[in-house]
């Protein structure tokens, strides 16, 4: 029995299979390389010493994704595929919901026919909305979510939660990530952005290298300590061991369970710049423009419910996450793209 | 020019086909007859002496749509198409969200690649979930729901703005229904539900003619006049001229509009009971029961901006409303199931 990895090859899913193949796993990744590559795979392999069986498929082609099925025994689903833009999201909402909605629902009618009912779902701590109190509890309420790419997972959770309830054999373990950063510490893989990076530390790496001139700080008049935004950020490595945690879960038939995954600190923007700088040796120019429509002041995890019920704890600090993703950065400026694939 | 009615032979879609015809507007019908029967148009074919032209086809069959748009050409559609019942949703949700969600994805697709950019969308004041006040206007947020058919309802909204938002050349107006109930007054068009009703005043109907013993009211210790739940029933004739005075809204590009379509006055169920009784001359045998799970005590719409803007106003009483389903109930005991189609 292996576990199945949609969108194995991304950022997220990468790290995963790493972390799953240290611990035993057995895994096999399906993903259709539209915003990723076969190389991160290779590069994987390269870290564990194991082979990664992988299908390039799109998880919303069935009679491909039967065909996986009938060929591979899978316990368990760790559903990372999606697109994740959130300002592409906005200029191309039916996109995102056709690949993200259609997506996990196609999904979910091949494993119920194949008898695979164990998911661990990616998403996202946007669902709180401007949540309602910090540090965020799974039991604050879902807040109004501002952009597609956000609403899909809550609609993707939603889902689920329903598939669940329905048919009490599936266990579904929803992880809602805070702000993953960081590259795995030996530099072999990463976030590969196309165009200029959506998230923080990526734009950080590329004005550190020179690609990008300064980077743009979206309002210092939040009620913050500095007057920037405040995030959780997570050491994607340390949010792939998540996932193995949530897998041993899953297997104690949990029926459905939420669980953020994020450290529990904030950190605002101008610290973030502050602990690249003091890492890498180089100075990042920043300018502060005015804030962004949607954009909130404070959001980090409660993470009490993941560590007492899946005995998991973030064990990397900011430090780490700057210094993993800067080493990233300096051995591929360009991310996967100059790799032949 | 056409009106594209997709679920145009159902209950509501095929009062709507009527009061459109009467208006002198050309309509063409798209059902997959999952849950409805081409009688239905052939009945509206009586009451207007027109033609309805209508394809047999699942708007998720995207070869067979863009078939139908290669022959006809349509300004606007009304969306009527997708799943209902909501305990049918509790048991089978992938069905509901696969319907509904992935056939108005198909069709949003359908619609912009050939340029059909208006959209009337049936949705439900559901998505109001427990009202935070009532009577409820379009601004009262969104609340918890408690099923995945109004799930799909608040989705497709979502959707649908989205869309609306990154494309401005669409015209979305959104409809929150109330409670429609009644039928044609020719009696010849009705609520044809398959097995059990689902909804009060069909149930009603059913025990009147002694194919059902008694209704079941669940709960009577609201806290409302009389102890039993308030609810805005709304004569399907008035919510079928709703949908004509919306068409000629969404003529004059207003972007995104949502609009209730209720009367305004909430009525008890005993209420309904009663009135149903009057106007049938038959005792309706009745017992209380125990609250179900996710029903609230009072919902009913302020009508006031349909009435500004669209200059609709319903017209049609409660008795109205239960003489026309008596009608109907009395002319076609089994619905359209006996008519051979």
């Amino acid at each position: 029995m292996s576990i199945l990895i949609t969108g194995g090859a991304g950022y997220i899913g990468s790290h995963t299979v790493v972390e799953l193949q240290n611990a035993g796993y057995s895994v096999v990744v399906v993903d259709n390389f539209s915003n990723s590559f076969p190389e991160a795979l290779r590069r994987v392999e390269k870290i564990t010493g194991k082979r990664v069986p992988f299908y390039k498929a799109d998880i919303r082609d069935r009679s491909a994704m039967e065909e996986i099925f009938r060929k591979e025994k899978f316990e368990c689903c760790i559903h990372f595929a999606g697109f994740k833009a959130v300002g592409q999201s906005v200029t191309a909402p039916w996109e995102y919901y056709d690949n993200n909605i259609n997506g996990t629902l196609a999904l979910i009618d091949v494993m119920r026919k194949y008898r695979t009912k164990n998911m661990i779902f990616s998403s996202s701590a946007t669902v709180y909305g401007k949540p309602a109190f910090v540090p965020i509890t799974e039991d604050c309420p879902k807040g109004k979510i501002v952009n597609p790419y956000g609403r899909t997972k809550s609609m993707q959770e939603e889902i689920l939660a329903d598939i669940q309830k329905a048919d009490p054999e599936w266990n579904v373990i929803l992880l809602r990530y805070f702000n993953p950063i960081g590259a795995h510490i030996s530099g072999l893989i990463g976030e590969s952005p196309v165009g200029i990076p959506g998230n923080l530390v990526p734009y950080i790496a590329q004005v550190a290298v020179r690609r990008l001139e300064k980077l743009l700080i979206y309002g210092n008049d939040y009620h913050t300590r500095d007057g920037t935004g405040i995030r959780d950020y997570i050491h994607v490595s340390d949010l792939a061991v998540g996932h193995v945690k949530a897998l041993e879960a899953v297997r104690q038939n949990p029926g459905l369970e939420i669980y953020n995954l994020g450290t529990g600190k904030g950190y605002s923007v101008l610290e973030v710049v502050r602990c690249f700088e003091q890492v890498s040796g180089v100075p990042i120019p920043c300018q502060v423009v005015s804030r962004r429509p949607g954009d909130i002041a404070v959001c980090y995890a409660d993470a009490g419910k993941a560590e007492r019920e899946l005995k998991w704890k973030t064990t990397r600090s900011l430090a780490d996450m700057c210094l993993d993703s800067w080493r990233w950065q300096l051995g591929n400026p360009n991310g996967y793209h100059d790799a032949c694939s």
